[in-house]
């Protein structure tokens, strides 16, 4: 790591480690041996997903191949079911490096968001229902398990 | 494919399909046997570059897991240029799927931009100097082999 990055480490007690060790709750859409897939609690619009590799990686930097290409596999099934729960055709994939891009939680996670990058809402702003997101969870996950 | 998506078909004359065919010129970042590196040309940030499979992928719902490994691992090898040539960490990934998202070349493509998602410029707005791009895309490239 050089000076120039200042790259955080990683934390094993962040947020999405706790998901992945069962210690805290999520909405869950879909989960294979190498990812995990949840609502995001803040979305920045309706059925907004993140996708995490079981790997213990900070950022792309630190992603291995393998659980590169499960990310992204994991991120088209759950495109698939976005495009046909909320019938629309544009999802914004986005994943943010480093603090200075915007990174609040330092396991890589990928974005897959219903919406426009000329109406993308700001990152992370306001706490969404509970009760409508494990609704939405639940349609996604059907969806997945139906394709 | 189904009414909802909407999706538009792979068209063969795209201009990144032309970058790869060698008709239209790119300020060459990165090639491997996989995928092309190269600046866009309307950059939302200076050093923006996109990463694209040598896949005929309109998006993420057709990329398959061996090019979607490979693009990963090559947008690593930019970010890492990225870090070095311009002395920042933050790295927004993004990547546009469906016209409806705001996707406007209709072949897999994953932009890399230094800047934060609270300053991310609007999409494909201005077209940035030959020049300077063609001087950008040589440090990155010298910084990736030296990697």
């Amino acid at each position: 790591m050089t000076e120039v990055n200042q790259k955080t480490a990683y934390d094993d007690n962040n947020i999405f480690a706790k998901m992945l060790d069962g210690d805290i709750p999520c909405h869950k859409v879909y989960e294979d041996d190498k990812t995990l897939a949840f609502m995001d609690i803040m979305p920045q619009a309706e059925g907004h997903v993140l996708v995490i590799p079981k790997q213990k990686a900070v950022d792309l930097v630190d992603l291995e191949p393998e659980y590169a290409a499960a990310v992204l596999m994991t991120s088209k099934k759950v495109v698939q079911a976005q495009r046909q729960v909320f019938e629309r055709e544009g999802v914004i994939q986005m994943q943010l490096n480093g603090s200075q891009a915007g990174q609040t939680v330092f396991h890589y996670h990928v974005h897959l968001i219903p919406s426009s990058i000329h109406e993308l809402g700001r990152h992370a702003v306001t706490q969404a229902d509970q009760g409508e997101l494990a609704d939405i969870a639940k349609r996604l996950a059907t969806a997945i398990s139906a394709a």
